[in-house]
């Protein structure tokens, strides 16, 4: 059966979810076309999942789809072209203290402002087996469509934890014995120069402003990426990547 | 003198600019932004900047800056919110033997759909001093507004010489004995286990789908990076910025 009406509780119950998706008290997000849905693990909770009538069809094998009109459907969507399906999904909480008691190196991000670095950092994070990603309060969301999308996936392979309070968190690392490098254009110490601990976090900062003071007085060490060429700027997904990479391979 | 009327000359002129500006045969490109105009270097050719109305007063020592009406600007500028100053800008023509001629590491680009991240690659090259990047058909248009501002500058720092056939230039490669390395998630060495000839090209290719068949044939070498973790790929413009980063450092 099509839902066709705005009347509809089902549809009312996850467009009154979406439209409610930016707050980070919101229990869940939205998850949309095949490739990603199909991405999910099996531990993380699928509340629902509602395709568009022309897509229904391509749906076999899953129980419980809802299928909305077109028109409904494009009601729900972030996107102009939708694809056709959406997962609404459960986000996954994380024990940080548990997180920080094990080896491995942090991403601490600091006020990223747009989603295709932020996803762009988890899907690098994933691929060099950071243990786990930090987001600042005042970044982007990390549950924006274009986010989950440019994460291609990653999202759901390492921890990312989202609305932290930056200087916090350096404390609870400091008690852990982890050790604080701050990526900065201010480094006294090229990155490739570094012994990197076992236990090390990695903040990194805004765009167009890179980190403040005080958080860079909170670190153990400035660092910085060499750079041979005429300009002494990276964008910042690919200064988090190139930091993640070279570290992976010490 | 505030132009106003969509009848004027020079707006005619500049409007018919932007609208031919996606030909790769225009002369001209647009420069939207402060200060990305503040970037354009010297021996470059400024045809014409212009302003909005409000913008008129905040700018001083430039010669013959014409003022279009709010609305006329508006229709000019490729942002919604446009910043108030913009310039004509001739394209840069470089000579392609006399770069092959000299060391250094030439990135080449396969199809690449994404203005940010062809942006962020030139940002990355003018970085670690890559000597030119080069573009190939069917890649995204390197002069638009959003490619430009993604280089932070770049485009303006190093050869960029798009709308080029592969095929072909991987031909003149080899003709000057210039060592072509692919980027390949079919890489059979990882690249820092590689030495890198002073006369190196890399070959990158498409976000979706990589490089094809026939350009992995053609290279001398398929390269990889390596990466521990559960992913295994990287945005574009990572992947690249990371084949530049170790490259740089050899």
């Amino acid at each position: 059966m099509t839902i066709k009406s705005v009347q509809d509780q089902i549809f009312k119950n996850i467009l009154s979810l979406r439209e409610g998706e930016t707050h980070d008290k919101n229990r869940f997000f939205f998850v949309e076309g095949k490739k990603q849905i199909e991405e999910i693990p099996i531990d993380w909770n699928i509340k629902q999942i509602f395709v568009s009538e022309k897509y229904e069809n391509d749906v076999t094998g899953i129980k419980n789809v809802v299928t909305f009109s077109e028109r409904l459907f494009k009601k729900l969507a972030s996107t102009k072209s939708p694809q056709g399906i959406m997962a609404v999904v459960e986000k996954k909480h994380y024990d940080i203290k548990e997180i920080l008691k094990n080896s491995g190196v942090l991403i601490v991000l600091e006020s990223i402002q747009d989603p295709g670095n932020l996803g762009t950092i988890i899907r690098s994070a994933d691929a060099f087996a950071a243990k786990a990603v930090f987001i600042s309060k005042g970044s982007v969301d990390v549950y924006l469509d274009k986010t989950i999308r440019a994460t291609m996936g990653s999202i759901f392979h390492l921890p990312v934890i989202n609305n932290i309070d930056t200087e916090e968190t350096l404390a609870m690392l400091k008690e852990e014995n982890i050790t604080i490098f701050a990526a900065t254009l201010n480094g006294t110490h090229y990155l490739s120069d570094c012994t990197i601990p076992k236990k090390s976090a990695f903040i990194i900062g805004n765009e167009a402003h890179g980190l403040n003071r005080k958080i860079e007085s909170l670190s153990d060490l400035l660092v910085k990426i060499h750079m041979p060429g005429n300009s002494q700027s990276l964008n910042v997904a690919v200064a988090a990547s190139i930091i993640m990479y070279e570290i992976s391979k010490k």
